[in-house]
């Protein structure tokens, strides 16, 4: 059991937060929270507590098992990074102003075939989880590189290091160089099905670990893996009874690229000719679910989009890669997908992105939001703070489809939080809190100017994994 | 004396980045750099220090007068931010999506009018030039608040802390609130007659500081004192010997906002209908010279830009801020003054600007150049990281008429210097550093995704400033 007693500041609906002061948080051994109460006097605390049955022999700060916050300590949800390469960590920021087909042919390619080492797999993996934890990423939804074992790999380093994590060895049989491609469908399926089983022994409940389905993107796929691939998700979906976090009753987490740039979107089209736009085409070989996470979506035509929204998928927006490597240099209608109600998150896409921090993805939410208001002649809105704050938490966790499990902090989720420190006697940059500042102040420049500097720590059911 | 053997990186064209390995860079007493000599063998370096009468007792790593650099490690000139607001260091992020007008009444002015007092002026400058130090901004051309005292403190601050600074008290005697308004024409120019005076007299030689006279735009100047500014210009031209660094054959540098953002247009066109345009005005009162540093110009029509070709104005290039606060979110189209030849230099426009970091100018300005190049149609293409580098500094240097002294690491510069350390084992995020990689990888690592970690050490002028 471990209490906090302080500022608690999370996003239950979007553009709105609520900030709760003087709040006891309770989190219980299981990793729950069991008490969110705002308005308690310091000084009840520990009756309080004592009242439910936990100790409280050491009440000062740090020590013991109460927290008891400072002015500019406040505790948020974890951030859920909804697009992630994993193998890209090495290489973010190689390649700027690449168009996606070049970029991955002279830089992502080479990095990623290095994975085929898994010694070379866990020293990056190992640094790669840490620093996204570092950077209060809770849950990370990965594209493995295309081999197994590494696969493996990132499985076993995210449980160890308590990352909540969809880990998906990335499915790719074709286009793509000799040195780094499955070498048939069926090799690529039957690698699948491996590290299926591998996560599921790994964490057999499922309390962090998720499989997620990974086709690269249709180029980089036959028709045949693509249905193989679909025929997955649909037994996943048939078997599952709810017994543990990977039985879901929509089925396997599904993830691929989705009309990220023109470039690519042409490709597509002459490859599957038969189809007329993507939605169609991912649809057609049953990878379009309430549990897809499709990234990008740069371009949507209104059918596409109605039809996105009626299957349920969801978008994992990543304006930082849109607006520099691999796109049209033109992110997502964001304020499109919020209004027609499809569900939307922020990713990193790092090392597309050359930036693995999810405070910047919300800044370039914003950013890219704005240069969109102006293209779009002002009619699409840019986003907000509270907006981009909450595609960062429950946005994507809705995405993941974790939102029962995580994205706030309330009472019957599992505590995966960041502990905010922005007392201006740190080291960083953040802009300095004043005496005469709000709490949404504190929040504000937090998010516009804090990094992981500010991430004092950051919890993942209840583990403490960075401190 | 001083001497650095290892790798230097600077740009001395626009979009060539000399990366000269094995170098020995020695920095005389008076700050200059004295010896630029690649491809030294480190054996070498005892006997050619000793060879120019330069004492060599300790050679092993940080002791001793010479600095042997690990693979990791690279020299790059230090940053010059061209367009800066010190009294904003305290509320950088704050007030994102509003318009300029109602930003500058809503969140700016409130903050700025605090500077009256000056022990406050004091500690926010205090911690705001430490802060540009800590980043590598080794020269910034501030605005400080509408106050003489404040910005007697600010200029006091820089030459304390060691850094390079132009410097001007912000002069409005019109269209702002009554707390935050100069009481009049008189009161504005004598009160910029005073900060002169006081730079002149704490910086007799102008080794580090410049004053720069800085109508904050024309909409808060009535013409009477756009007038007044312009006549000290011209007195400065007259009386300028050369002798000192604030005696300038072009007279005294100058700086304005210039074309932000529509609705800063609109109500300049209102109060003085009697000009064409923002040209047109400036020009009138005697404010455009090639010491003018005009910020933004996020609009330009073919004949203003043709014009202050000719006038030799240079432009402080602020995505960061363009992108998010105050503008039309539409940055200024950079390609075109670079294809016409106007002096280009990026400034962090803290705060409105939220991020304090010329790294993030960097990224920003090719984001930013990126959405150019969409809405012109792919027209106007996007920067690379070697022109943002350029733009970082030379670029700057040449706009604030610095270029025969700072911007490259040349001999006869003085050493403003950045140490990067790209070490994988320190703190921070930036992209590990393979074996493999070369210095041109590690170097395009560092600026898209290093931060103030790893910048280790900051000189001006020779003297070590930030470690
Ligand atoms: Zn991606
Ligand atoms: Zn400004």
């Amino acid at each position: 059991m471990k209490a906090f007693h302080g500022t608690v500041i999370h996003s239950l609906t979007l553009g709105e937060i609520e900030i709760l002061e003087d709040t006891l948080l309770v989190v219980a051994d299981n990793g729950r929270i069991e008490l969110v109460e705002p308005r308690v006097d310091r000084d009840e605390v520990p009756a309080l507590l004592q009242a439910r049955g936990m100790t409280t022999q050491n009440q000062d700060g740090d020590e013991g098992n109460i927290h008891y916050l400072a002015r500019t300590q406040f505790l948020v949800p974890g951030f859920v990074d909804t697009h992630n390469h994993a193998p890209q960590w090495g290489m973010r920021g190689l390649g700027q102003g690449l168009h996606i087909l070049d970029w991955l042919d002279r830089i992502t390619f080479p990095h990623e075939a290095r994975f085929a080492d898994p010694a070379h797999a866990r020293r990056v993996y190992g640094r790669c989880v840490a620093g996204f934890l570092q950077q209060g990423v809770t849950t990370a939804s990965y594209y493995g590189s295309r081999h197994a074992a590494a696969t493996d790999v990132l499985a076993d380093v995210c449980f160890e290091q308590g990352q909540r994590a969809l880990v998906g060895k990335c499915n790719m049989d074709r286009n793509a160089p000799d040195t780094y491609r499955d070498a048939d469908t069926e090799e690529s399926l039957r690698d699948t099905e491996a590290c299926i089983a591998h996560v599921r022994a790994v964490d057999p409940e499922g309390r962090l670990l998720q499989y997620v389905l990974t086709p690269r993107f249709a180029i980089t796929c036959t028709p045949e893996l693509l249905r193989g691939l679909g025929d997955i998700a649909a037994r996943s979906k048939k078997s599952a009874n709810g017994t543990t976090g990977h039985d879901h009753p929509e089925g396997m987490a599904i993830q691929t690229h989705f009309n990220e740039a023109e470039q690519e979107m042409a490709s597509t089209r002459a490859l599957f000719p038969e189809f007329r736009d993507e939605v169609e085409l991912y649809a057609h070989f049953g990878l379009l679910t309430p549990r897809t996470i499709l990234a990008h979506c740069c371009y949507a035509t209104d059918s596409e989009l109605d039809r996105l929204m009626r299957l349920g998928c969801g978008v994992a927006h990543c304006p930082v890669s849109n607006m520099t490597v691999g796109g049209g240099f033109m992110a997502a209608p964001v304020r499109t997908f919020l209004d027609r109600g499809v569900p939307v998150g922020l990713g990193t896409d790092s090392g597309g992105g050359f930036s693995s921090s999810m405070l910047d993805a919300m800044r370039q939410a914003i950013v890219a939001s704005n240069a969109r208001e102006v293209q779009s002649k002002g009619q699409l809105k840019g986003l907000t703070i509270p907006e981009v704050f909450h595609l960062a938490t429950l946005g994507g966790a809705k995405v993941c489809g974790l939102q029962n499990k995580v994205g706030t902090l309330e009472v019957g989720k599992e505590f995966d939080a960041i502990l905010v420190n922005a007392d201006p006697a740190l080291p960083g940059v953040m802009t300095m809190v004043e005496e005469e500042d709000s709490l949404a102040t504190v929040f504000e420049k937090f998010v516009m100017t804090g990094d992981d500097r500010n991430i004092e720590q950051v919890f993942v059911r209840g583990r403490l994994v960075k401190s």
